[in-house]
């Protein structure tokens, strides 16, 4: 861990989930935060998973970006083991794209949250911005930060309608 | 919304989903969060939710916890008024017992996140407790509750686990 | 807007729905209706849809065709904005294939109804199809088009039926 | 079909349908429209279908409601047969509650549009609702009374809102 | 039609329908039945596809074999103009995968059958042989055939099974 | 099976099948068809199962009608034993509502078909129809009864027209 | 554990799940094996599952049978701690009636199989068979006792089928 | 069979299945097992697939694994016909991507389970240890290859881990 603590930390159950939730990672960096990330399996190395959590947990990591596919156990072990937030972006691996891991994650049992977003690259980077929200209740620097990101989409949306209607020579 | 704002707004887009919504509002209250709750819909009043989410935001109000069903356009219109957490709760009403509302509610465009829990009352108490989480980053008495709180839940599942293994003449 | 209003408004909810929705566009034009086409953001820039929409309603456009793909509050959103009838196209966005944007735009609470086409291209044709019939109501010229529109889907149908019983030396 | 043709037909496939369909009627009735039902089916008396649907576009009906669950070919059928709107309703009946009915209605091949709502109660009223709403393009009295309906909405949440405040002791 | 009617037709929803179905045709074909292929559709074509059915059923066709993506009307439409056995064969055509198309034919209202096979290629075969078992019922030869066919099937897996077996170095 | 063959013989995979399939077994008795009924399972009596298809098979049985829930592996395994046509019901027990008997009924590999009809009681009446459908191909006095059934579905459904129609004060 | 160990042992989740699994219990005891209940769960008591897997498998308990409802992740982090066999009983516990469940025990990851069953009851009883089926390969009174249930099955499907037959005056 | 029976047989029903199974195969062969492969259809070679299981049966083998696509009665049929262990891997072939292979093999009626796993190669990885970890029970030989496999997990984790970390330059 460092001796200063990734704010964030994101855990991935598969290194094949890696090209997917690299979105999340450029995201929370491009806001400036400190994150780390770890390959750690609900399945395959429990142990490991469980000391993990505990330890970012006593080190000040705030918030949890956990991603699995399939039967996703991964976010709601990490939930388990803390009580910091945990965000579970669900992934689109094998044959029914995401529905078993978005059911595995979102549908968690009373007690134990975990704060479910999309499947896939729209998710992955909405787990970023979430983190991003939950952090700048107690940072003004970040919630600026979000306040800029937010105009940016409207900019963003506006040229590119602006574009289209050119082309299309309306107004 | 009173002098001293509400930390978390509950808003339901139809009072027919208070009876599930009321275990979240007592949630929060348990923990001793200052919550108000308010019927606003994304389709019948779009201008009183917004003037609303804009307010509440400028008042200091921390997280927004949203619940609908059907087509459940409220979670993300509430996320695209403010730049604070917002969680969604899908409702199981109509024919589609919650999956609509939670397709609309999770699938949500980049940029724009809504942190969905489970359909029905087990989101309804895990919105609260997520919520609870999130405030807890920068309330360490709120950390504390949330201690206690899992390990009520460790104690609460061994008692039933005496019970029933007594019951069955196991140990 | 300009001086004349357009008739039909096409709203997408963002640029990459373009490619698909063209066919709407184009069957609308080869009907000779005024069209516009806005990029706007149910969820991205919520302030700049609602303007636009109660801007249009009152410049006179008859009605509006909304596509959006995954948590699609787009049609919805239109919908609770106006009194003109609202056509909602869902898209193929994402890991579920449209099934989130489908529902996300037909299961619309009593009171705001949004008339649901077909996923994709499919939808994008008939939108524009269905925006031409409404307006036919009052339209003799367009009236007389639309039968011409179903005459020829006959003649279409009959001559790809003699091409393949002549393929197949039948009658 | 008497001298003055009914504006809207309703058209169930099955007089098991009525006990949700009545919400419809009543809605159409209460704008003051002109309306007729009538109990056609598809697969059991596709000829008298067939026969009342052209009769009553040249007799004048403007909107056609149509209403069918299980493979609810009715509505596609009724769309074939004339170039006036025509709305579909899914409803759940038998097993699948409703997607068999939702996806044989709004799944329609391109050309021919059925203007798809939600599936049982709420898309009864909503379809009665769309059909105001697309003959009030050419009817003021209509225009008027929509207006009036969607400012009772706002109305009507709001004296919910206020009641379950007051019920909790909130504002 | 001809002098000789044909025992089983064809009728495709949509010219793009032929790829899968030509399986269809080839299978019949090879059974030595006389097959006719029809290009009719149930939403643009509806007065010729019910005349062909009524024409067909006089001529004495004995099975329909009918095939339809999306939102597939025609098999059960074919089925309500005549009282031969109808077969439907889903198509995958469209975002759904045929999952639309499967419960548009198969869930069709008590009085009405339609005998539905699986959705593509697998169900285009069985169509066929559906139709040669029904037909076999009064046809000694085709009954033969029949059986000639079931023990090439058995013939068929034996020697993949071999070929896979020795491959493996197996028995 | 006696000195005269049932023409149609109809398996249930459990007794707890049959309140839903005495309908089909009805139906067949009212168009005067010989029929007997087994409760022989897949699963549980794959011998008997397979040795009743044989014999009544070789006894001229025509058609077999089978009926299950949940896995329904009877209609494919009867389907594998014989080449006379085998009609499957879907029954809707168990968690899934039918969905998982509908799939293992319909999804056939090529080669060896199995027409299915809808989920529950619509099915089990029309594997009768369906069953008539088959043997009214060789025998006129069914022919004939089958005209007549369609007409009186005609007549039920004009009845329940105008009765509708007379209490709504229409026509 | 007490001294000697059970050779299965029942994990549950919740309470709740009681009144289904009572089914296996008793299957489980009937054939006559040690077996041991406990609810423990991988979201509110992690820790006390983990080491329950550990202390059982180290003394000697040969198969796991763990049953959860919704995001169902018992039977996986059981499997991630023992090499014994897991067995899932998925349970249809809130709206999504097990296909929660089902999809978060059955999608397992490529090394750490979870054996699972049918949702809800079926499941619970096979589950316990399946147990058996496996201690049975080394116990040779398990085998014939498997051989015995294998018999009744046959038995009992036969009195049935006697009974409706005469019932309905059939041979 | 041989004179020494395999102690695990894998039955496909399909030769195009084994692209995906052969993963099973080597899984089997490296921990040094007795294997054999055949392909066998429920549907097309049924009497062959229930001589070869019981004769295989009273050889000596220990666990059956099978896999199927579509309406995969494979897996049941073979459970019909053992009392040994059965081992059911879905495959995804056709329109619907492997659920209606994996209902038809998990929704097993009481009585005859089938120790089901996850769709595809995954599936096909996990029947192979399923398989191991049931003959490990009596076999200490192959309990301690499970262990050895496990912990090679954990490092195969550990190191892709690693290699992630370092591309990032973390820790």
């Amino acid at each position: 861990m460092g001796t200063t603590p990734a704010q964030v930390a994101i855990i991935l159950g598969s290194d094949s989930d890696w090209p997917v939730m690299q979105v999340c990672f450029r995201q929370l960096r491009d806001f400036g935060l400190l994150v780390t990330v770890e390959i750690l399996s609900a399945h395959r190395t429990p142990d490991k998973l469980r000391e993990f959590v505990i330890a970012a947990t006593a080190a000040g990591t705030q918030v949890f970006i956990t991603a699995a596919g399939m039967a996703a156990a991964l976010p709601g072990v990490v939930a388990a083991c803390t009580t910091r937030p945990v965000i579970g972006v669900p992934l689109a691996s094998g044959a029914l794209q995401g529905v078993d891991s978005l059911l595995s994650i979102v549908q968690m049992p009373p007690g134990v949250p975990v704060a479910t977003v999309a499947i896939g690259e729209a998710g992955a980077r909405n787990a970023a911005v979430l983190a991003v929200q939950i952090l700048a209740l107690s940072d003004p620097r970040l919630a600026e930060e979000l306040q800029k990101f937010k105009r940016n989409q409207v900019d963003s949306v506006d040229k590119k309608n602006q574009s289209l209607r050119e082309q299309l020579g309306l107004g």
